[in-house]
């Protein structure tokens, strides 16, 4: 469990943020620069750059923060998003979350979604866009599908050139 | 890891298997038997009763045999089809099971039906079809999607009466 505080502030114009003491006024804490710096540690490790935090809304805590640990674990279900909501439901013995913000390096696939949708996760902000494999904005749209029973708050596209750049030169570099 | 072999073989008209020696015409072993002790046992412990095993098509061994285990865990990713999958996988040290097959007594959800796709699992047969929460033949229909990868053979509707019996007489008694 993650249990640090980000500090570094950066503005989002347009993003909406209810932390309580803010010295930056979009956003106090820099939880997608924490995202990246998963993101980069999964690339040094051979995964794929894919990094999430998950953060309680009310104080702003760190709960997880966790990357990609497929190749390592050898579990295809093991992408960054659904790490760190197992590691905090679990870790809570709370099979749900509704105060709890997922911030993640690259739009979320189908599975990942589907499991933000169950642990009823407040409010989803990723980065790059993924119309190859993403299931937020593109493929199964799961949170619009009528059978979907919660869909969080949705912000996409945040930092969205960093994490493209970042997952375009891990794949060049695996040619 | 479950180790046993079930011996109960059954019909189901049309149902092709390449089991090589078959005491019964359509399939050696009864795994969906074997899915649906699972899925009472998981009634018994007040979780929604639903069995998963996940099978080596090659020798006919069960690999995994799990039901959802979500209140257990306080995960709400813990689904039959997904602790079996990540058994597997992470016992194998294997992130692809393309030999495997997997039984299920309700239409998996998306989550699910995205882990089997990318755990690239050779068959899928699930009893139950599910309107209100099935991501095969319902909802985002995962694997109808352009950008869903690899699709297994699918065989729906097995012993589908038993499964609704079983998941309708547990939801009644929650009332």
């Amino acid at each position: 469990m993650f249990e640090g505080r980000e500090v570094d502030g950066y503005a989002t114009p347009g993003f909406k943020c209810r932390m309580t003491t803010q010295p930056h006024p979009h956003l106090e804490h820099d939880f997608m620069g924490l995202a990246f710096r998963q993101a980069e540690a999964a690339a040094a490790r051979d995964e794929v750059p894919i990094g999430a935090v998950l953060v309680d809304s009310t104080t702003g805590q760190v709960l997880a923060a966790d990357h990609n640990r497929v190749e390592e674990l050898h579990d295809p279900t093991a992408h960054a998003e659904m790490l760190v909501i197992r590691a905090v439901s679990t870790g809570r013995k709370e099979k749900r979350l509704p105060l709890c913000d997922l911030y993640v390096t690259l739009e979320p696939c189908p599975m990942c979604a589907t499991a933000i949708s169950f642990a009823r996760l407040r409010r989803l902000i990723f980065a790059a866009r993924d119309p190859k494999g993403g299931g937020v904005e593109h493929g199964p749209k799961i949170f619009q599908q009528p059978t979907c029973h919660h869909r969080p708050e949705l912000f996409g596209g945040l930092d969205e050139t960093r994490s493209a750049t970042l997952l375009k030169t891990f794949f060049q570099s695996k040619r």
